[in-house]
């Protein structure tokens, strides 16, 4: 008789955007005229940029002919031209990741669940909250314990390390998703020192950096100093040029990343990574990294910023409104997101079920993110100027 | 102190296409002037059909403006238009999947080896040898006991379940990879029997259905009565549609297939998997899937079955060579396999040198696929006519 993986009735029965997407079916059924601003889900908008789809046509032309053709990557880690592209990025803002120490893979969801594989049962692992669900949810299908490091109103949502708690693998995203904080350099050598200490792995999502505009912001953790003997770093195309709907990501595990194992030999990590992409991936379309490829030269960072610098636009405006009315909030320099206090008390739900209903702007509410989401909501900055104006609009109006 | 998942050391050291890739270096690198013959890893030669890279660059080009571009998918189980083609693709030949039964995925090796994942500890898992390597290496990944049905010259390489044996877990792969061998529809039919009975679950994977030509062997382990309450069966685009580079596969699991967790509650598989797939995947490039559909069109039928044609006759030949030089083999019909006896009692990986030092024809080793493999070896057809005739010249010359 088959045993099934019993940590899946652990997991909360429900995705967070699987409910708001009914209780936006259930409103536009009732209210079939309205105008819904959606500014919940953290998808882009803006079209990918030309030169990524000029890339993306010639390789689909490319694999109609004979000589040109591909078939499997000898790797499955990506072509050597996307990974040299990655590396030369990476160096570009201070970060030293060789070609070799990075794989390409369709998504950081993907990368981010599937990294768990190598490790083995009973780590503690140190979640900030609230955090992308993705954390949490891949480490209960694999039976682990998850702990947690409160991210609230009191440390601008920038949780720091608690020597007394022992953490054996650390989530951190920065920009944060939901709360668009960010973490100096400062506080990152904070992190990289306790995880050094405690010979804990930091998984680290940097899938917002391409929206840092201050200097000091890092925007790799392998600018800090230490981190390559601690850290797994994992990005993605999806906000950086547009990707979500095109599919590309990366991961860095450092060469100098080692581990002891129980009989207390020195384990690289990356051998793990590779041994386990390498017998469950079969590597990303040959068509989507010539995309992701053009991302990376002078003409595709100039063309991906333009739509970034239109969603900065955006965030600016939400932040401006929220100042209007006097609304506390984090996130919107350096990241799409704005994250806000909900007005008068109100929980986030709540918040969520008064903006449908009132002005039918859909955001996210923050208690699907964790416990220190609660009273907190996420609003996106990823719409058009003239939607996002609209929607602000329609808030001023509502809540002055 | 972060621990390792340990199960990756008792895995084999090296994968066997690594190993056979440093064989070819060395050899290549002693002798730069050899012409080498490469009918040893499964991939594929002839480019995508016309229709296919079509509808990949008109998919390319609505990604590049506002109005067609497209984000993530809302469930990240492959646009319905896809999977309304899969499930009319199955139609065609007597199989009733629903389009709800079906996940769309980068590929048959990432969906094989991440279903694992929806099963828990202590199942016994039974794997026909030889076999795909995938399936023995992500089970001894997660510590799950691996068990042998014995595929040999006795029974033509199509193992039968052995009564006493219980077995929770089942794979099996019909063409087969490596053997080319085939199971009969009543043959099946003991499968699914044994199954049912032993309450197990079995992963059927047919990534190699497109090449069976005989009418009377299924193409899907749902043209058998009853499979659709115990197998989930994983397809693949890479050899029905040289998808290889491309990436699209497909996962079927039906709506029947219940079983019970320890409290003793039905559990649907597909809604473990969809979780699975909803927290750790998020869906297949768009332009890959507008490729895929194409594939399921008439004239797409027609110019993929043109490719598929053309290494059926490549098949023959190394057929009509075996026949001539007195070799046993199985597959060759049905199948993109030949799967012959090493002559003079020669081991597989002597043959794999003997070949590769005498007549520069590169095969795979048939004990890469597991110890009946032993004193066996697999050629393809996925090569152009003229290196498959040359190829089968040069081996007549040496055995003769």
């Amino acid at each position: 008789m088959a045993k099934l993986n019993e940590n899946f009735s652990r997991l909360e029965k429900n995705y967070l955007f699987i409910d708001i997407a009914k209780k936006i079916k259930a409103y536009t059924a009732a209210h079939p005229d309205a105008k819904l601003i959606r500014m919940g889900i953290g998808d882009v908008t803006r079209p990918l940029a030309p030169v990524v789809v000029e890339a993306m046509e010639k390789a689909c032309r490319e694999m109609g002919v004979m000589e040109t053709f591909r078939g499997y990557e000898d790797s499955g880690a990506g072509y050597e031209f996307l990974r040299e592209a990655v590396s030369g990025y990476y160096k570009s803002f201070g970060a030293d990741v060789s070609p070799d120490e990075i794989r390409i893979s369709d998504g950081a969801k993907s990368d981010c669940g599937n990294i768990i594989d190598i490790f083995g049962a009973g780590n503690t692992v140190l979640v900030t909250d609230p955090a992308y669900p993705v954390y949490v949810d891949s480490n209960i299908m694999s039976g682990n314990t998850v702990i947690y490091a409160d991210s609230n109103e009191e440390n601008g949502f920038a949780a720091m390390p608690n020597p007394s708690v022992k953490a054996d693998l650390i989530y951190l995203c920065s920009p944060n998703n939901p709360t668009g904080s960010v973490y100096t350099a400062a506080q990152l050598k904070e992190w990289v020192d306790y995880a050094l200490s405690n010979n804990a792995v930091i998984i680290y999502d940097s899938a917002y950096e391409a929206f840092i505009t201050e200097k000091d912001i890092p925007r790799s953790i392998f600018c800090i100093e230490g981190a390559k003997r601690c850290a797994i770093e994992i990005c993605s195309l999806s906000k950086t040029a547009g990707f979500t709907g095109t599919r590309c990501g990366y991961t860095v595990v450092p060469n100098e990343l080692v581990q002891k194992d129980s009989a207390g030999n020195d384990v690289k990590l990356a051998d793990l990574w590779n041994r386990r992409e390498g017998s469950k991936f079969n590597g990303v379309s040959y068509p989507v990294q010539r995309g992701a490829e053009a991302v990376f030269t002078p003409e595709g960072q100039k063309q991906t910023h333009e739509a970034i610098d239109y969603y900065r636009e955006n965030a600016h405006m939400i932040a401006a409104a929220c100042d209007e009315l006097g609304i506390k909030y984090t996130g919107g320099v350096n990241s799409p997101y704005i994250w806000l206090k909900c007005p008068n008390g109100m929980g986030s739900w709540g918040f969520f079920d008064y903006l449908l209903n009132e002005i039918q702007v859909v955001g996210t509410p923050g208690a699907g993110f964790g416990k220190n989401g609660n009273g907190w909501f996420r609003l996106t900055a990823f719409g058009t100027h003239e939607a996002t104006a609209e929607a602000m609009e329609r808030l001023k109006k509502l809540l002055k």
